[in-house]
């Protein structure tokens, strides 16, 4: 087996540099030295160590494709760019028959799925690209579905630190907490406790320095009504090279697809972790 | 609905008690005051509260039972006796057809369920009462079956606490050991570090002085390879009121089933928790 050719689109990003930095230092991939960037982006290309990377600007980016996909034959596509972005290249990817990964969080994602459901190619979509997260959430939404009220009479709190210029609450305890209503515990949304402050990431979470900028800890505490028993539940990511390594899993396996002519259909990180 | 009779054998045992106290406290259930104990058992009787049990040795419990059975028509034992104790309770329970609730661990457990199997009783059998730790394990389980390899490459760590009279490695521990091998990782079960020592439980982990002598608490971490990512589970119980109630709810269960004619069969806290 020869090595997958990988687009990541939405350099100079920092998720989108990530992942095309994971996959030059990965023998089992072959990154094409262009990326699809916003127009906004004043800069022409970009470094990665010695790899020149040509960024293509949206009104370029018809003709540009053209010559790579002559140059390069078959490439798996990633999408690390901006929410504005989602659905209009999720269009364009299918437009040209370009099998893609989205890690692109927001857009419209009915019209979305919509869009690949329509086309001719395959896709991984999945706004949580971190392994072991998407199947911590799994393990709780079986309990939820299996076991409701199973957590019937216990107090909840959920809190979780970001980096300072992440405005919205996790996506991940929302989902959480839903699981958690299920199990029979009645706690709202706005009820968790979102850290921003990096003084107070720094002194009394002990998040490290050097991931103050870039950082997802999640804690989600059980305490039974007698406070005899409690339960507690952490996940705490540094930095985004979990993300870039699940979205390597989701290339290897989307790239699997297309050789079994897998058509119009959206794969979640589920699918990537069961593997089949 | 009536209430329903509970006879609870195993007095005056730390875990028979409590369960006999909640039933006294609980409308819903209503306590024979009579207890199977064990031959080297001296006390013809013992007291909760104003409640005087009496307790009935091995030898007198044919008879005994009988003019219970009489006396009190349709009722459901509950078990927490001994594990030498565990298959003759068993096959006593079966001939006489009198459905039970078996907590105590230990003896052949193979035999037990042909016991039942072979009787015209239902039974529900458990090592664990905790209806939430029952409910975790069974999401451990279902990862371990749905995303095996999940959590390749982590280093995990297991360190209990229970009190100081209890020899052997928790059991609960070890069953997680079998479902983080499936997830990809290399742990024996030997290296569960296993705390006893009361000073170490007071200073370090923070066990209320009340629960030293009574308490099961279990932390599961798991770290990548990169450091970058770090899952915690943590399962705390101090005294044994959890287990208490997992039983109640087992009662209840039970009953149900037996007002269902099921015959010959067993079933497990899983079975109680799913309520089905």
């Amino acid at each position: 087996m020869g090595s997958i050719k990988v687009m990541v689109n939405g350099m100079p990003g920092n998720m989108a540099v990530n992942v095309a930095k994971q996959t030059l230092q990965d023998e089992r991939f072959e990154l094409i030295h262009h990326s699809l960037t916003g127009p906004e982006i004043a800069d022409t290309e970009y470094f990665i160590d010695s790899a020149k990377i040509m960024l293509i600007k949206p009104a370029a980016r018809d003709q540009a494709i053209t010559e790579i996909k002559q140059k390069e034959g078959f490439f798996v596509s990633v999408d690390y760019t901006h929410p504005s972005a989602v659905n209009g290249n999720a269009e364009f990817y299918c437009r040209i028959g370009l099998p893609f990964v989205m890690g692109t969080t927001g857009g419209d994602r009915k019209r979305l799925l919509d869009t690949v459901s329509a086309s001719s190619i395959p896709a991984v979509i999945a706004p949580n690209m971190a392994k072991q997260i998407v199947g911590f959430q799994a393990m709780m939404e079986y309990a939820s579905n299996t076991f409701p009220g199973l957590f019937e009479g216990y107090t909840l709190e959920i809190k979780e630190s970001h980096q300072k210029g992440k405005a919205d609450t996790s996506g991940t305890a929302k989902a959480m907490v839903a699981y958690f209503n299920k199990m029979g515990i009645n706690f709202p949304e706005q009820d968790i406790l979102k850290e921003r402050d990096i003084e107070v990431q720094k002194t009394r979470w002990g998040i490290p320095q050097e991931y103050l900028g870039g950082h997802g800890w999640h804690t989600y505490t059980l305490v039974s009504n007698d406070k005899t028993v409690r339960f507690e539940f952490t996940h705490n990511v540094n930095g985004r090279d979990v993300y870039a390594k699940g979205t390597l899993d989701a290339i290897l396996y989307l790239s699997k697809k297309v050789n079994a002519s897998t058509m119009g259909t959206v794969f979640t990180m589920a699918d990537v972790l069961k593997g089949n």
